[in-house]
């Protein structure tokens, strides 16, 4: 197995000496701990600093003890340079660096460190590596895919009559803590924040959020204004639960979604006609399909069935029908209608067509897949019917 | 109460606007979600555009439901400049912008969308504004800690022999979500990552982290290298419990320790040491104190005691004592040796000397301190003693 990951870490490192050599740069600084995991294998606050071939030099602030070569600790950017020349490697003329993730005031010491060169943003083009999986990632997605549906099939188990969403909520979270879930998941942009899921029940699907996920629900503090916010679970709504599937530090993504003792004959037709998409992507998506052709066929099928003017929302629409999911809950591709993506083989996709029904909550059901050259893998098996709680 | 928090934010605004004319700046734009909440009350995905005077406008992606004046919808930065056109307002010349927390990217993209003006780094002062807290904020302090302490008295009814120090957290967790605990809880800087707190057992005390917090811990997946582990609770070893005090926006921090059965004479010696560093630091600061000089008293008492080797880490050891705490965890000051700040009336700290034993554990206690003129308020009332389960 170490022999394997270290190939795998190997491997992943190459994909971005490619691109550094393709770049023409002398240099990439990797800062950020989701891209340091994803590269070395461990978080350490520092540099992972990536020439175009060879093993990364790792300059560490902490922790003390890295077991690994070519680690060098500092405490201060400001080392680096003579660090480099000590190994007879010239300042970069030119450094790609996750600009999209490192603040301005990190950036512009760093550069000045190692004597302000000119900076490419690498941010899109590790998301964009990042998003095409390797067999051992993928293997990876499955277990935790399996752990996900196996914490889903005990939902009913959780439900009281006369909970309120946050209740049963903190009843999923303690057993996904139970079954492994790491708790915290990793996103990437300034306006992704979120506690372990979303859990939408009855009117509360329609509140607008300050979010970019694909639904919203005022929350419980003004601080994090998404999700349950205390709505009663009451006969003829909906629950939808969207809780992380964390179990691994490659996540899966997964929605399905609960009648509370029943469900008006609107929020069945809305939920088959999300099945529905899911089943029509499954089968016309494969490696080399457009992901805005993905969004148009969803798009076009929720306009045969009416549904427009419930489709990812009613007060604020998402203009998506899903994304990649991976060490982030949104990576590459989104599946968009100005979407310039194509799915290659090894990416790994969550397809979440949703409706939010006035009077009624939100319903439908997201699936995570592996695409391959002939078709889509679904890897989120668990019943995708509504389920009468 | 509206009326109150009306004036609450408008006082609060009112600090930032006496900033922006000291700095000689046209503008400030706040974008991260605690400050714009700071000012505002709520949470937009967007820009707070703050005058020298007058309510600040508010540039706003979404949600699209804001209910308040001087709200302006646009899908991109690069409408501010057309927009403050119609207003009448020029474009600035120099702006106070989040530089230590907007990204490379996104403050390049808005500083060219305002017309490329001079930048001046507006974090540091946000922060210094915020560590200075109302009488309303510290009404809301004092009744968050006063959760936390009750959420502590309950420890000994969550513990079973046998435990893991993961399975005994997971226990807490879903107590503080039941109490109210938010869940997720804001920190400043990026190395910063926690799932709702730390539990620290055994050896695992000495475990380096890579993260900016007091103690390390290994943790249970190699994305959060912090904290528990899964280290069985066992016989003459200690717990140390420092979980989030984030039952409401603004946060207090305390720790507690633990003994599972008994702990041997060096814990408890340390533990009181650390109890006595709190009283000394409680019976001599006030308005006016040093920072550093705080935390040279608590070093000078450490010594006296000959615990030099276990204070604050042994394979790392932090060089600080304690810290501000508000709506993020590690707000200013900082108690550390070279400290500028000093304290002022109205600041709220966490005085956290603890110290990690080896094949023992961690022990100590950490307290949240109110700034009075005349001397600090205790607010995290709660069982001191190193308690035995």
């Amino acid at each position: 197995m170490d022999n394997l990951l270290h190939k795998e870490y190997k491997n992943r490192v190459l994909k971005l000496q490619q691109s550094i050599i393709k770049t023409e740069a002398d240099s990439c600084i990797i800062t950020s701990s989701v891209n340091i995991y994803y590269l070395f294998g461990q978080v350490f606050d520092g540099y992972l600093y990536v020439l175009p071939e060879g093993d990364p030099i790792k300059f560490v602030r902490r922790p003390s003890d890295i077991d690994s070569e070519n680690v060098i600790y500092i405490h201060k950017p400001e080392l680096i340079a003579e660090h480099l020349g000590d190994l007879n490697i010239p300042l970069p003329k030119k450094v790609m660096i996750e600009s999209d993730v490192l603040s301005y005031s990190s950036l512009m010491r760093l550069s000045a460190a190692v004597g302000n060169p000119s900076i490419e943003n690498v941010s899109g083009e590790m998301r964009r590596i990042r998003s095409v999986k390797s067999e051992y990632e993928l293997y990876v997605m499955r277990e935790c895919a399996k752990i996900h549906a196996s914490v889903y099939n005990k939902i009913p188990e959780i439900y009281r009559k006369g909970m309120t969403d946050i209740e049963f909520q903190i009843e999923l979270e303690y057993l996904m803590r139970k079954s492994g879930s790491v708790g915290i998941f990793k996103t990437f942009g300034p306006n992704m924040d979120i506690f372990m899921g979303s859990i939408l029940a009855g009117e509360n699907a329609q509140a607008a959020s300050p979010f970019d996920f694909a639904l919203g629900g005022k929350g419980v503090s003004p601080l994090l204004p998404l999700g349950a916010n205390g709505t009663k679970l009451k006969s003829g709504t909906t629950l939808m639960v969207d809780m992380a599937g964390n179990y691994r530090p490659l996540m899966d993504d997964m929605t399905r979604t609960f009648a509370i003792e029943y469900a008006p004959d609107l929020a069945y037709k809305a939920h088959e006609v999300s099945i529905m998409i899911n089943q029509a992507i499954m089968e016309t998506s494969k490696t080399g399909t457009s992901c805005a052709d993905i969004y148009l066929l969803a798009e076009k099928i929720v306009s045969e069935h009416g549904l427009e003017k419930y489709f990812m929302g009613t007060t604020q629409q998402a203009k998506f029908v899903g994304h990649g999911v991976g060490l982030e809950i949104n990576e590459p591709p989104v599946l968009a209608p100005r979407s310039r993506d194509v799915l290659l083989s090894g990416m790994t996709i969550a397809v979440e067509p949703k409706f939010v029904l006035p009077g009624i909550g939100a319903v439908g059901v997201e699936n995570t897949y592996i695409v391959h050259d002939d078709g889509l893998e679904k890897i989120t098996i668990c019943d995708e019917s509504l389920i009468v709680l």
